[in-house]
C-alpha cells in the first residue's frame, strides 16, 4: 500500500490536481508567470501547506518568497496525470449520459479521445452523436483489437455493465471508466474508476441537512 | 473541524455509504435478512474493520457472529444520508449533461426530485425533457421563491456558472450541486458539491499509466 502511494500520489492528492491545473491555466491565460502556494490555497479554500505537499508529487518545487513557475507547474501536473499522452477510448451505451460524455469538450484537453460509441439499440446503431459513430455492440471486440484501444467507458444501465466490462477486457481494454452504479468484478490487471452520481448526492445531501430550513 | 466530523461523518465514509446501500438493497431483494461486515467488505474490496467503522456512524451495530439486520441498516443509512426526505431541485442548463441528469432514474430513490429545468436558449424554453418542463432562466427567482426550492443543480458551461449560482442564492437556494468545471464563490451558509468529470479522469489516468502497454 505504501509503495503504491509513493508511486502514484495519494488519492486525495490526485483528485485535487485537476483543480490546481484549472487555476494555473487561468493564470497562464492572464499572462501570470509566477504564483504562490498561498494564492492557490485561497482560491481553493485549502491550507497552503496542503497545496505545497500536493504539488510536491509533481517534482516541481516553489521558490521561497517567489512561488511556482506557472508554465512549468502546468506541464508537470499534466505529465503526472498522464494527460499529455493520447488515450483513445470506446464508449458503450449511447443513451443520455453517454451522449453527454460524447459531447463533453473537456476530455480532449486531458488527452482522452472517445473514438467510437457502441449500443445494442438498433435505432442508435449507424447514427452519429457529436461527431462520433455509433456501432453495434458486437463489433466492439474486433474494432478494439484492431485499433489497440486500451480505455473503455461504460454508460449502460447497471444490469448490463458487467457483461460489457467482460467484453471490453477480453478485447484488450485494461482501463475502465464505469458510470453504471454497480460494482464490477474484474481481473487484477484491469484498473477501474467508478463514477457514481449518488456519491456526490450523498455528500451534498448530508451537508445540506445541517443547514437551517432544509428538511 | 473535529466537531464537524462527529456530526456528519468523515467525507470518505459518506462517499462509501451509497455503495453499502446498493449492496444491502440487492440482499434485501434477494430476501436476505442478515449480512456480515465480512461479506460487505469482500464485495467492496474493503477491510471488514473499515466497513464496521463506516457503518457505526448510522448508529446501527452488528451482532457478533450474526451480522447486521439488512432492513434496519438500509433505513439507518437512508436516514443518515437524508435520502428519506424529499428534496425538490431546479436544474439550470438543459444541454447534454442537463438532459442526462433530467433522465437519470436514480435520483428519486435518493429523495431528489428535479421539478423544473431552466435555460437561456429560446429553442429549449417551452420544451419538455424526460417529463420536466424547461423554463426561461429569468423565471427562476420567482418560481424558486414561490415553490420554496432549496436545491439547485448547475449544468451550464463554466463561464456562466457563477452568474447562475448567484441567481440561485438570491432566490433562496442554499445547496448547490455544481457540474460546471469552475470554483464558485458563495456565501458561507450555502453548501456546494462540485462534480468535475476531470477528477475521475485524473484518477483513472494515473492508475492506467502504471499498467504495462498503456502509453
Amino acid at each position: 500500500m505504501d509503495t503504491e502511494k509513493q508511486k502514484v500520489g495519494s488519492l486525495p492528492t490526485i483528485r485535487r490536481l485537476p483543480s490546481y491545473l484549472y487555476i494555473l491555466r487561468q493564470l497562464d491565460e492572464a499572462g501570470r508567470d509566477v504564483v504562490s502556494s498561498t494564492h492557490i490555497a485561497e482560491r481553493l479554500k485549502l491550507e497552503p501547506i496542503q497545496v505545497r505537499k500536493d504539488l510536491a508529487v509533481t517534482g516541481i518545487e516553489g521558490k521561497p518568497k517567489v512561488g511556482y513557475h506557472v508554465p512549468s507547474l502546468m506541464k508537470a501536473i499534466e505529465s503526472f496525470l498522464n494527460w499529455d499522452n493520447s488515450k483513445e477510448a470506446f464508449l458503450v451505451g449511447a443513451g443520455n449520459l453517454g451522449s453527454a460524455l460524447l459531447g463533453y469538450q473537456g476530455f480532449e484537453r486531458h488527452g482522452m479521445r472517445i473514438v467510437a460509441a457502441f449500443d445494442t439499440d438498433q435505432s442508435k446503431v449507424g447514427t452519429n452523436i457529436h461527431g462520433k459513430d455509433v456501432f453495434a455492440l458486437d463489433k466492439l471486440p474486433d474494432l478494439a483489437r484492431r485499433m489497440h484501444i486500451r480505455f473503455g467507458i461504460i454508460t449502460v444501465p447497471a444490469p448490463f455493465a458487467q457483461h460489457v466490462a467482460d467484453m471490453m477486457v477480453t478485447s484488450g481494454i485494461s482501463a475502465i471508466w464505469n458510470f453504471s452504479p454497480t460494482n464490477l468484478e474484474l481481473p487484477d490487471d484491469v484498473v477501474v474508476q467508478n463514477e457514481d452520481l449518488s456519491t456526490g448526492l450523498a455528500v451534498l445531501s448530508v451537508k445540506a441537512s445541517k443547514l437551517p430550513g432544509v428538511p
